[in-house]
């Protein structure tokens, strides 16, 4: 796997080694951004496989995994529900508020959580979390708040690309692809 | 926050610097320029999440937010009602006469308006108001008639990035992240 | 205009001028190819908004325009409704014995009948038509069966290239800009 | 057809000749990997309409022709009943033993199946099918599984150049287009 740690600074390694948790906002993370409303009031978002699929084996290996967003919607239970994450707190004001209470209630350390947002609201855990991901088509001018800019662009993968990091640096992606090439 | 105005000509930072109001067109700038229909006769539009968030700061510093489309739906209703925007018209076929009623009931000259729009019926607005935006997916025969045509492509980010620039022209944009990132 | 007709060989311009119909093709054309299906059997195409906004133009200088589609939904008669079009025909298993039809009935010739498709039921009609335009994203194996490629690629402003340049090579486009332009 | 064979090594050329079989994934094959969720519980997915095209040439030619998806919904049902295919297995953990069941039932050996697959869960099967076939946009550390990364991207034509690779390889695609092109 490494083609995969190849991407990134020889410090991110290390820091990728000490997380436990994995947390990401969703409108413009786990999707691209787009909101889609329907003239029969109806909302939609679009949600991508790739970033589900590998979940299941970030949760196998222990990995706690929960969504923090600002918006509220009956759709993002759906799909967090599909996705078995371990919480998710919707129409969150102040994201870093809410992390002191995920911290607590998983007793972790902010140098044990990885977090993956995109915009303003998100820069506070950015910045104060372990290992702090940005899409490559959020804002360029907030940048410097995170430690990794993702190859991958908003709703494509974002989260994937995080969670095979963060397999890749403790040794357990190539174990992974094996499980799955060999099972028949 | 020179990262964001070295983008721009000089003569663009003093017409910006006069801007109060921020006008925008919906489809092919808040959108991608996608109208979806169904088969049971409803209609989508998709948003994209990081030019609302801009509306908030945009909102909070003074500025007048509204927008002005040429079609009608209820969806747009939707949508303008979460964003909170001073006024939006649907359905309106001379753009120009609307801008005229607009500046009169927010007591605005046209060089206090930026205008975002991206096709043959913005033409008017564009070339009158203080500064127009069109996306850069626009119609390639109508730049000239635009003050500054956004990197981003519509629905992904155009206003935006005009709602950025507005900011950081009027030295806004600095203290706003900074509001963000010390939220706790 | 020039900056429209520079990027069709001048043998284009010549059949563009004896140009009176347009007729096009609905998936893969007015659409991106995508066709969405839900769950509760609800069935949706995205439309783009800046191929509409050239049919306007189009109409108003006196071209006939028209869809042949090979599929069949009730969503397509809406948005053709939306649009004005002259005539559209869906569930067309033979699209070349359907637009002999439409020949007799507009009265037109081959030469007069600009095509848009991007697929192989759209063969015969793009060899015989005036002019046929295919999308820059359509199988580039059957490239050499259509005139003109367009820089657009489907669903995204296709049809609008297609219109653009039967205005151009009339003489019609810079005519309709300054009327939009100067309307106050 | 030249233009297509020269696009893949010599060695897949005489793999693809002996293909009597072509079996795909849904998500992020069929689909750009996109899954829509809406507020009031409903799902969607968007196929591409020139992925379809291509289905009926090969089931002329007697291509069999199935599905196999680890995701369970009403929607791909209708998709699959539209397309005609000749089996789809949906909710499937396991795609190697399903695909034993299907070389059962059809009578084909490994070397006669082509596979399109993009993540983990498809490895097994593309490593042992004759031909395994992942979308440019898949996770570029699975390639080596692969022996075809397709030009397109998932939801863009992954299926169609499959299909148009497969029937190139045996002489079919010049006589499909001079059928389409000739049709009257």
């Amino acid at each position: 796997m490494e083609s995969i740690l190849k991407q990134y600074p020889e410090q991110f390694i290390e820091k990728a080694r000490a997380i436990r948790a994995l947390v990401f906002d969703i409108d413009g993370v786990m999707t691209d951004g787009g909101i889609f409303h329907s003239n029969k009031g109806d909302e939609l978002k679009r949600f991508y496989v790739r970033d589900g699929q590998i979940l299941t084996p970030l949760r196998e290996n222990g990995f706690i995994l929960g969504a923090i967003t600002g918006r509220q919607s009956e759709l993002v239970r759906i799909r967090m529900a599909e996705l078995k994450v371990d919480f998710y707190h919707q129409g969150v004001k102040n994201k870093y508020a809410m992390m002191e209470d995920v911290k607590r209630e998983y007793s972790l350390d902010w140098h044990e959580i990885a977090y993956v947002g995109d915009d303003l609201i998100d820069l506070a855990c950015l910045e104060k979390c372990g290992l702090g991901f940005m899409p490559s088509d959020s804002p360029a001018y907030l940048h410097q708040y995170a430690d990794i800019i993702t190859r991958a662009h908003s709703g494509h993968g974002v989260v994937r690309e995080a969670g095979d990091y963060l397999l890749a640096a403790k040794g357990l992606l190539e174990k992974t692809i094996m499980n799955y090439k060999n099972r028949r």
